[in-house]
């Protein structure tokens, strides 16, 4: 195992920072490292607003939770999809563009390619010995979370990357069976399977959770799964991202 | 600048492989690699199809261009939305999660959750001297890629991942000029700088195919997204994605 893959493996979110600053410089090679991720097309359908205003910190963190780790951390990355840029090049080049822009297969576009490049940003800002921790609150309210950054018509904040100095290293959480997660040449669609396997990763979580709270928590997989689900959390998103002039068609 | 940003930086997309095959042990820890991105409220909503079989990565580099060095890759891994599972936790636990599973906001934690765990797959082949490229191409078709992949209900492929023994490795690609994509504290809306921060990279790109192709071609990045874009391709994937119950409210 090289040492790049023992960094991989060895993730885990870090919600507690010391009170001390990254450099300009690490925030650089962190955003040039998001830059060099693959991109559909070479399309680059996204933006990074990085957020070192202590008073915008407080803003996002507050309507990301509050999450009070947000207002702690060294600096704020929010990784946006971004098809304002193409507006701009329909206008140079003087051509209506606005049918793709709006469809379906560009936002999913932007999606994955923010994601893929705030993934190189997460792993080189871990090389360096930062920790760091996605924060999807910030869709809780993407009508504020828009006006603090400024963030114009056919661009949505996806997620903040938070990073810092770690003070406490978390557990690494238990993933899926792999066998769940990974399915060679067709998807493994027996019902009777993927419910023991599932059964099994129950008690996988269960008895970590055990562990790790001394016993004042034990819900499996499934039981928190239905919990945030049950919940119906963000249902104005479709709504949002197509007055974005975003996935309209 | 430490091993793993090097890595990360030296990326560039590979079309070219060895006729040499990588191992099983490569592939698990790919996975496992994959697995240890971050994900949304823990929800995991993504899968993996491996494909080794050589007729289905025929039948997938034909559907996806042709693109035949799908076919000739050591290994093709296609990333899904996987909200399916979600399903069968709705059943175990006997809750109607159906509002939220087909929900914008899943919808989009899936497209992260999948991409976050892609990159990761991507670095870890790369930190291996493998070589990587994405295939969006599998977008053309997916009510084929389904059948193939015997893909159910609520599961998404969004794009392929190959990996393989590199035969020639391509230039880096210019990206976009660092403060077109980055912003500090706000989004920088000012058209007339963004309009010069796109001419002076029109003019790295021109030079970059003018020096690759020899003259033969010199498109700046603004015509070739126009191009891109003026196709209106896959506009068939509102109607597919919300067929498959998802993004539907």
């Amino acid at each position: 195992m090289n040492q790049i893959i023992e960094k991989i493996l060895d993730h885990r979110s870090i919600r507690s920072f010391e009170d001390k600053p990254v450099t300009e410089e690490q925030i650089r090679t962190i955003v040039e490292c998001a830059q060099a991720a693959s991109t559909s097309s070479y399309i680059q359908a996204y933006s990074i607003i990085g957020v070192s205003n202590p008073e915008k910190k407080a803003q996002l963190a507050e309507l990301a939770g509050p999450q009070t780790y947000v207002e702690k951390s060294a600096h704020v990355f929010v990784f946006c999809v971004d098809l304002h840029r193409h507006d701009i090049v329909a206008e140079m080049e003087g051509r209506d563009l606005s049918e793709s822009i709006e469809s379906t297969e560009q936002f999913m576009v932007g999606c994955i390619d923010a994601a893929l490049a705030a993934q190189n940003a997460a792993i080189a800002a871990e090389s360096m010995d930062l920790g760091i921790c996605y924060i999807g609150g910030i869709r809780n309210n993407l009508h504020a979370v828009s006006e603090i950054l400024n963030i114009p018509h056919r661009v949505l904040p996806l997620f903040a990357l938070i990073i810092g100095h770690p003070k406490n290293r978390s557990e690494k959480k238990p993933r899926l069976p792999l066998a769940n997660v990974y399915h060679e040449n067709g998807y493994q669609a027996d019902q009777q399977v993927f419910i023991e396997q599932l059964q099994a990763y129950n008690e996988t979580i269960s008895s970590y959770y055990d562990r790790r709270t001394k016993g004042k928590r034990k819900d499996t997989w499934t039981e928190q799964m239905a919990n945030t689900l049950g919940k119906k959390s963000r249902m104005y998103m479709k709504e949002y991202v197509e007055g974005k002039g975003l996935k309209k068609r």
